[in-house]
């Protein structure tokens, strides 16, 4: 039998769906067993079974699902801080690319990376978010624009999932970015579509993903890298309305995606078009804060069409360097006036939805064991702070 | 005769004014007896009295000199994580004042709170403060306005210093807000003014600070409250231009401030007016981005009339809940447009000016040994990242 455990002295934030802000439960007990939750609910009311068990006292902190970063670029070489530090010098954008700056330069180091370098690079990132409660991180491919590169990145992925104690959801995104000099269609044709068949082969590839946008690839495009994904039977995601709108958000809900990322052009028609398709929008208020957009995406459209809204540190060198998943839930707030509470069900049950996963994002009999347990005392907090961190454990797998 | 420690293998960012950027030496050595810096420069150029001292390598890593907050209210009761869920979930400021929010709950929980409670909810936060590199923290009374609670929060902030490897720096901001229904004239010599006196006969008192603004004190009230400050030989600083021009940044400067704080509709005629009284001009942009404000300090009108510029987190539970004071600099950079130098000279040398402070904020002989190891390569990356930590180790007056 496995081992059985009960957590007591605590509050829980459930995240389950009903009248309760975040399914909060004062007093109340969770039994885990093995890996997975067994019951939750009152203190009172632990089942007979659960009462002999060995006991955990949390000290009357505040328990949530550990939190699940839904779209990240974890793995990448090099930086662009040398970048950063010269727009704010005043540099020209000409010029910035003339010193081999923007996403070009990002490509050229993670082509240059070994799988070693792109790991080491990228535990330090991972393990910063574990610190604060994460237990589960999506990482897209995307900076090698080239089969071998592409593969690479996703093994890398893998890896980390293997390495440390988080589930690692990958998303092939060879559809991110056009290489210089390069024709859209035959770069899709040639080097994207034939990559994705040799990943999925080697079984890293979890969600197919595209970035539809003026500077990258047209809808017409991405449609093809989907029709692909459909015949391999893999789920689709798709960077869209970032900077514009192009339809994109139609198309992804056309396809049934998982999600529609960013949709800060998104219009409400877009937003009942992903209701229909059951697809969440994924808000990344870090890329917003970085790039200074204004648009901010229809958070009250969402709202009445009942789109799920997740909420992703979008973690990448270039738009988004931002390493902490609670601090996108205080951008999430402020940015873009997401409640605490919406701003908590898009780290948890919606970003599980996002990717894919119906095993976890909730405190809730048959789901993983994946907690996080707060210096806190109302969930409210964990939003309301900027750059804290109050994590006091994580429980993974039953295990912390 | 005291230790005496050679660091070799280091990058450093002297900070040192001059031609080059950040100070910069590379393949730098430092040389540290007792708690202050004796020698830095080029590893090859050690001298001989240094030469069989013990020696620490620090792998190649970046040395700072340990980051300064020159501007907090990191002693307070309570949190007001419920206003801002209530804001978000549409209160007007009317509900959330007849629920008891805005500063009157934290004025309310501060008096409440005895001296073991404040002390014990702002050490967390200062530990956090100390974890990303922090030596030196400026801590402001102002949420008892009345003499008991404003002394309280001194004798806190004091014992912070004492309790920490971290200089506590007070500023007594009795001038912080009106109390409820009391008459602001009353209030400032009845209450303040005698407060102020008797704090600082307790020895509790290393500047005198005001809030200048249609919802706190006029003009005319700071000067009295500085009139009296210069009485007691102690130098002033402001919460000046946060919100409207109230000719407060003029008036710090009349007094010779140390620093004008906030400072977003600040003119070019005030940036000439704090240039020629040596003021410093303190930005905090936690509270700009909590508060989503539009206006932006006048940051080229500081350059071109010379005034120093520095950066502090405003930590404080209602505007600026912002417990990061690398995250301060990053939004200094990317909502303020400051370069990364400027935002590490900003929580460096011109954060000690800030506070009359000339032992430390930069390295330099004769300074103190407060000193700041970073896992990065450059120090413009310290700027770039959100939400995250590269702090490697810690030296406070020459420990670590
Ligand atoms: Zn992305
Ligand atoms: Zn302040």
């Amino acid at each position: 039998m496995p081992d059985r455990l009960l957590l007591t002295d605590l509050t829980a934030a459930t995240m389950v769906p009903g009248t309760v802000a975040y399914g909060l439960i004062a007093q109340a007990a969770i039994c885990v067993e093995g890996a997975a939750i067994r019951w939750v609910g009152s203190a009172g009311d632990v089942p007979e079974e659960f009462r002999d068990v060995s006991v955990r006292s949390l000290g009357g902190r505040l328990v949530t699902p550990a939190l699940i970063d839904c779209h990240t670029h974890i793995v990448h070489g090099g930086d662009r801080a040398r970048e950063f530090e010269m727009r704010l010098e005043g540099a020209s954008y000409e010029e910035i690319a003339r010193a081999g700056g923007g996403i070009v330069s990002t490509v050229s180091a993670t082509r240059e990376a070994d799988e070693e370098s792109l790991l080491s690079d990228a535990l330090p990132r991972v393990d910063a978010l574990i610190a604060e409660g994460v237990g589960c991180i999506e990482i897209k491919s995307g900076y090698g624009l080239d089969l071998e590169t592409e593969l690479r990145m996703m093994r890398v992925a893998r890896r980390i999932g293997e390495m440390r104690p988080v589930t690692v959801v990958t998303s092939f995104l060879g559809a991110h970015a056009v290489p210089a000099g390069e024709d859209a269609d035959r770069y899709i044709d040639e080097v994207c579509l034939p990559a994705l068949e040799a990943a999925h082969a080697e079984g890293l590839v979890d969600a197919v993903d595209g970035f539809c946008e003026g500077i990258a690839f047209d809808t017409a495009q991405i449609a093809r890298v989907f029709d692909r994904a459909a015949v391999l039977g893999l789920p689709v995601k798709l960077h869209a309305e970032q900077l514009s709108h192009m339809g994109s958000t139609a198309l992804a809900a056309r396809y049934g995606a998982l999600s529609a990322d960013h949709v800060e052009y998104a219009t409400e028609e877009d937003a009942r078009a992903l209701a229909q398709a059951g697809s969440v929008a994924v808000l990344l208020p870090g890329a917003f804060y970085t790039l200074r957009e204004t648009q901010t995406p229809p958070v009250q459209a969402f709202r009445e069409a009942g789109v799920p809204m997740a909420v992703g540190t979008d973690l990448n060198p270039g738009s988004s360097p931002l390493g902490s998943l609670l601090l996108a839930m205080n951008m999430g707030c402020t940015l873009f006036r997401l409640t605490p509470e919406e701003a908590l069900a898009g780290t948890t049950r919606h970003a599980a939805r996002a990717l894919g996963l119906s095993d976890r994002g909730e405190i809730r009999a048959g789901l993983r064991a994946d907690l996080a347990v707060w210096d806190v005392k109302t969930p409210a907090e964990l939003s309301y702070r900027i750059g804290s961190n109050p994590l006091h454990t994580r429980i993974f797998g039953g295990h912390s």
